[in-house]
């Protein structure tokens, strides 16, 4: 049988999920908002029978065994390691944190309960496009891989209303809301971490009409970051949200045979003998038949564009399968989310995202990993003391 | 009357240059080949009356009035002083030089040699593309400029010999065939110039089928680099030559008002209120009739793209226009060749160059600018001990 589900937030990326949720045959138990009234105005739009502003509501229920934490990042920490602590699934939005040591403790937690599926909302691995980009580039169709150059245009992020998004301290930022993405994507297709980071971040829109009083917008508008992978490649990716009305974005990897692209949702390739580009994969089922269900302020473009939102509804389809059967050690079967980005792999993209930061402001490349080789040394001596106790 | 012309070279851009002087009314006089039997080829295939493979013999003939320096960048110091000196007008390729060290003794010639034109051949100045995005800048199209991004995708720049494309220290290189342009466009739209710059460069294809004996390719072909303008605007660039049978150019330039796109050769833009982008500028006019002269192994479109030769053809153009009349100071005029690259635009574009490479092997920011320090101090040097002179 298919977990019942707890939301926590209230923006409009809830708003689209919701009706997507109850299309695959999920039960919306309960939501969180931060305010009771946001909670309340959701879940009467949505129909959701029970809302709350605090936590523990929620991740008590007994119905609720599947939350997705898709509200603010300084939020996501607390709320994932005591939902596994209860017992329940957790779906977690990108950023997994706010910083490393925070993610670090949702590392730990789902080691500590291999029996609870515990993703982070990389929705992108689930995109047939990136899914046969990884096939190809796994078969050799593009050599070694030398080159990955992404490209993402969008308009500004920034709402109404001075929220978490205006604020770098509370996870907002083009950085952390697509970057994520693409840091944790370029790693998925080409089995690549990266070991050297050079960033550079700005802010130029400080204030808007309606935000212009004593808070001023300091999270970031334009980015621009280079990555040296473990296998030698060289990835660019400019990130800029100065593109009114617009969604681009391409990832070129080129390679010593030929080169992938994908554009929007659509994978293109050309070997370097060939003539001209072919068209290796087109998404033709719609899945986001729900997108437009937003409060239609027009941001969720911005927030979770196309491509994300149908990687994300593909990603709740794969969920299904994996509860659907019941099969398994856990009640769950891990094959169909066995691609699915892990809490590990939400810290990998934190590591980056926390070394671009730094580089930003040291002017220079910083090596990645600091923190990593902490989790490893955490986890080896773990392991020792308890040899240590076992054994005395 | 329009001056008679020399030229240094023997390249594709060559042979493609020749129909198109002619068609325009210049005279081609005499050829300088680095080999004899280069120089007989190009000039028996082009019928130009005198050929040869010493450099004062085509400086010193009396018919020849305006040089052409289309070889290799190590040569072009030289020839450039020594033309000066002898009272030639000079066009030059681009990078001016190998190093600042030597574009700044062109520099020297030419601020000692104003009556005669001396110029970069930094076409993209002349492509109505780029003009009119430097109106639409100056007239507050964009409002502030924030973020420029460029990217420039194309196929190897490698012919099947070795020559000194593949080589970094006689001047080959993406960075230097392609990125002078562009940080000398970005320069001349924006009318800011780089005060830090950060560069990635890399050599991945390091021999090919026909280049793989003792000597190996060490000249980039992949770059990234970024710059912080005097105005504050973020400069991205990502020159990529792993991309065959394709020329892609784009340069966005957004500002706090709106945003400006040249695609190729045409012209976009749009306000920040505007809901979809609009054309701004296509070129109708078709210059480039005589591109496909070249000796077919189709890498003139990687080493001079179709924008940059039609730049380069339009420059040609004005350059026939300020000697038309015969009128002004010095028997040419001004005004046609105005807005054409200096040696020191030049000198400017190389530093930022060598503060490149330096960045791409100190993993840190630099600041451009040295030497234009040593060039100011210099020529205030020069000036104080001539008036002691004067004054003793």
């Amino acid at each position: 049988m298919l977990p019942g589900i707890g939301l926590f937030g209230t923006g409009d990326i809830v708003r689209a999920l919701v009706p997507f949720l109850r299309a695959k045959g999920f039960r919306v138990e309960a939501i969180w908002g931060r305010t009771l009234e946001a909670a309340e105005n959701v879940a009467s739009d949505l129909s959701i029978p029970f809302y709350t502003n605090k936590v523990d509501d929620v991740l008590l229920r007994k119905d609720v065994d599947l939350v997705f934490i898709i509200c603010q990042p300084d939020l996501h920490a607390q709320i994932a390691v005591k939902a596994l602590g209860i017992g329940k699934h957790v779906l977690c939005d990108r950023p997994a944190g706010l910083c490393q040591v925070e993610v670090l403790k949702m590392v730990h937690a789902s080691q500590y309960y291999p029996s609870l599926i515990s993703v982070i909302s990389h929705g992108l691995r689930f995109l047939p496009a990136f899914v046969n980009m990884k096939k190809y580039i796994k078969s050799g169709y593009v050599g070694t891989v030398n080159v990955c150059d992404v490209r993402v245009q969008c308009g500004s992020m920034i709402g109404n209303q001075f929220d978490w998004m205006c604020s770098h301290l509370m996870g907002g930022g083009i950085l952390s809301m697509l970057g994520s993405h693409i840091i944790d994507i370029v790693s998925f297709v080409t089995g690549q971490r990266a070991v050297r980071v050079h960033g550079m971040m700005r802010t130029f829109t400080k204030s808007t009409n309606s935000i212009n009083g004593i808070r001023w917008i300091d999270s970031d508008d334009f980015c621009s970051f280079q990555m040296v992978l473990d296998g030698n490649a060289c990835v660019t990716v400019t990130l800029n949200s100065h593109i009114p009305s617009t969604f681009v974005q391409e990832v070129v990897i080129c390679g010593s045979k030929g080169r992938l692209s994908v554009r929007g949702s659509t994978l293109y390739g050309q070997t370097n003998d060939a003539k001209k580009e072919e068209l290796l994969h087109e998404d033709s089922e719609e899945v986001g038949g729900h997108i437009n269900n937003g409060n239609g302020n027009g941001r969720i473009n911005s927030l979770l564009p196309q491509p994300y939102l149908h990687g994300l509804f593909r990603m709740v389809g794969a969920l299904k399968e994996a509860f659907a059967t019941g099969d398994g050690e856990h009640g769950w079967l891990k094959e169909p989310v066995s691609s699915a980005a892990t809490f590990e792999d939400g810290q990998y993209v934190q590591a980056v995202i926390d070394t671009i930061k730094l580089s930003s402001s040291s002017r220079q490349w910083e090596q990645s990993f600091i923190h990593w080789m902490q989790a490893f040394q955490f986890k080896w001596l773990s392991f020792l003391v308890l040899q240590f106790v076992k054994d005395s």
